[in-house]
């Protein structure tokens, strides 16, 4: 102590045979990873294992620490390269990821997930996550907004629940999100985490932070106008302890245009470098985001925010639902069919004529299409299902840590709780609440 | 403090028209738990939320904090009534847990889960956990052992990994693993959990503390004999910590037979009923598992079993490769088959003979008979894809843990290591061991 701490986090756009000079690509990642010798390196969009040993080989002598997480049928897509000691690993799939039908969007079958690794550094429990949210495929009708709500509320919750012994946070990956975005303040808000971006000291990079620009050639320039030209959606995020405090010294990431001597970018995303310096703060007066973050300002944005996330949840609940009653119309639809055909084919009276029986061509052609209806519809009921009991999970999951913040905010002295209607927690009759979880 | 806890666990049984006098068995339930005034309710197996509802109405008054578990197609299945506020709640859903081809077992599509919630109890935060994991359908040929296996492992894995901040953990629930299975002993060797049933002060209930017996008039008495009349499968576990001692003082199970005055059990399982004992710890006495853990017999124990269970989840891998394999296999045959015949209907001189075309309805039944068998294996062939997926993240993360814990034995003296082979571990190069993460 103090400790200087490099993270690196970059969208590799590694989909083999699909992304564009892939194999090069990770040649010239695996180079720039072993020259910059950061840390820790935060990798998404590794979709195929050979790739990822392909960079564990590479970095060998910089970066012996190395962890691949497996999930979905794809994979994760996650990578975690260390120059310390990975002493442990955890993954936690995101119970909502698109729908498998959506084949040419992918999601699903990538399995995203958050994966944890734990390091010691300097004596220091050093809890390292690295997440690639779902996609967004079209801002002003996206119909995955439900589900990248449930993954930004179960990323906070998996990074509440196990950072209470850790002494540094860092959190980095691409999570498809803009800064403002519900889920970017669900998590910022809820974690007590801090952008790289807006806490560093100096920045050199894309204008605003932008990570998906017009100047990168692998760019689809036609989606990025309407957007203002560039987009931040990848982030390196950090959290201090009672023990000790964080500070963003740089920020650094790559501007689009192609690095000198290469032939192209590292990715269709730009890379974010990140100098963290960790120090011990002093007793009490310590980087205690716990304290900062009870103020009652603080958690009464936060009882909005989870408010805001809980409506669109319910958005998606209905939505799901719907689906789900369309798919059930249709299994019945399929059945009825069925069994028409089949005593048509069976009652020849039932029939046309009793001198026309029922063509047998005709009858196989309609049995297999009533079959692959009827199949096809209860894959799509059970999926709509699931998707109904995830949602709703998560929703009283955020009903449950509203009612708790409101009682915590219920606890501050009225003097203390400016312009945040203090009455408005007041007038909440308690046993209206609480049992009501 | 101290604080007294009275905990109850219980296997419901409640699958609506299947399972044997459902619903008055939860009105016996809820008149049961109404009387007896348990501090904390674990219950699995609530299928229905209708059921959790009922319950909910019945237990208003004694336990005003509820929760119930979304996951899968059916639920969870776990449900949580408490006498204390619920301020949070989080659910890990296993990533595997059976095939959704084995319907009549039916575990697939209830998406067994651990769920977690915070209760706040004279200001020590308790930790609980309730679970309910594969059942074993056969004990001599269990198929299912894998996955058991990496439900138990991401079972201590998210209880270790949340229970930093605990001053008191909880488990409870239906672990379908007798009590030396290798998830058990995997279970109380990683998390220093303890069982109530060995740690009791004083214990009432069936011979062995068996919940699963033959006196009860649900069980099915053939499949119990071999296994010696009864098997012990639902636990209460407990922990303490630093701040906190905890004891078990008694601990009762229902005996199988008919509660006086009903008709019936309560359930096709016992129901366990703790009494914990919450007490201040000396400074520096405290019960700190942590602390006994970090005996060199300790880990050197825990090295073995994680290593027992690395072997489990290989074979698991193993098997599943294979099936996956097969499913490939069998893609590829009904896409030949499928190709063959299109090109047999439409290059009329392939057919059997000039003048004797192909009969349409063979061609028809043969088509819809290809396609179906493309649609099922290539689902399949997804399905077993993530089952590896699955396994082989466990098996990454377990070969990281044997590391970790092989470097922790290095650390200790010689002498303390009696019989713990300390030498193993010393002639390691860790160059060779660390890197392999």
């Amino acid at each position: 102590m103090p400790v200087r701490l490099r993270v690196f986090s970059l969208n590799c756009w590694g989909i083999r045979y699909l992304s564009k000079h892939c194999a090069q690509r990770y040649a010239m990642i695996g180079d720039h990873l072993s020259k910059e010798q950061h840390d820790v390196v935060l990798l998404q969009e590794v979709w195929s294992e050979g790739d990822f040993l392909f960079l564990k080989k590479k970095l060998g002598g910089t970066h012996p620490f190395s962890y691949y997480f497996k999930s979905g049928f794809f994979g994760s897509g996650l990578a975690v390269f260390s120059r310390h000691t990975i002493h442990d690993a955890f993954l936690y799939k995101y119970s909502l990821n698109g729908y498998p039908y959506m084949a040419h969007h992918g999601d699903w079958f990538g399995g995203k997930a958050v994966g944890k690794v734990l390091l010691k550094i300097s004596g220091l429990m050093v809890h390292v996550f690295v997440t690639h949210l779902h996609a967004e495929y079209c801002r002003e009708q996206d119909s995955y907004l439900p589900h990248r709500v449930v993954q930004a509320w179960e990323l906070q919750n998996f990074i509440q629940h196990t950072c209470a012994g850790a002494d540094v946070v860092i959190l980095g990956g691409d999570l498809n999100m803009h800064p403002g975005d519900l889920g970017m303040r669900l998590l910022r808000s809820a974690t007590g985490l801090q952008d790289c971006f807006t806490e560093t000291g100096t920045f050199d990079g894309c204008e605003q932070g932008f990570t998906h620009v017009m100047d990168n050639p692998f760019t689809n320039k036609q989606g990025l106008i309407p957007l203002g030209g560039g987009i931040r959606i990848d982030y390196v995020f950090f959290k201090g302890s009672r023990k000790v405090d964080v500070r963003c010294e740089s920020l650094s990431t790559t501007k689009g245009v192609v690095p000198p001597g290469q032939p192209f970018p590292y990715s269709d995303h730009e890379a974010l470098s990140a100098d963290l310096f960790l120090c011990p703060s002093e007793e009490g007066k310590g980087d205690s985001t716990q304290e900062k973050d009870n103020t009652a300002g603080k958690l009464s944005e936060l009882v909005n925010i989870v408010t805001e996330a809980r409506t669109e949840v319910k958005v998606g609940v209905h939505c799901a639902k719907r689906m789900r009653y369309t798919a059930a119309r249709t299994v019945i639809m399929g059945l009825v069919l069925l069994i028409l055909e089949i005593a048509i084919a069976a009652v020849p009276c039932l029939a046309l004529g009793a001198d026309q029986p029922f063509p047998k061509t005709t009858f196989y052609l309609l049995g297999a299409l009533c079959f692959a209806v009827l199949l096809s519809t209860t894959l799509l009921y059970i999926l709509y299902s699931m998707e109904v009991k995830a949602l709703q999970e998560t929703e009283d999951q955020m009903r449950l840590v509203v009612g708790s913040l409101h009682e915590r905010l219920r606890e501050f002295p009225k003097a203390v709780c400016k312009g945040h209607s203090q009455k408005k927690y007041d007038r909440q009759d308690p046993a209206t609440l609480e049992p009501d979880q």
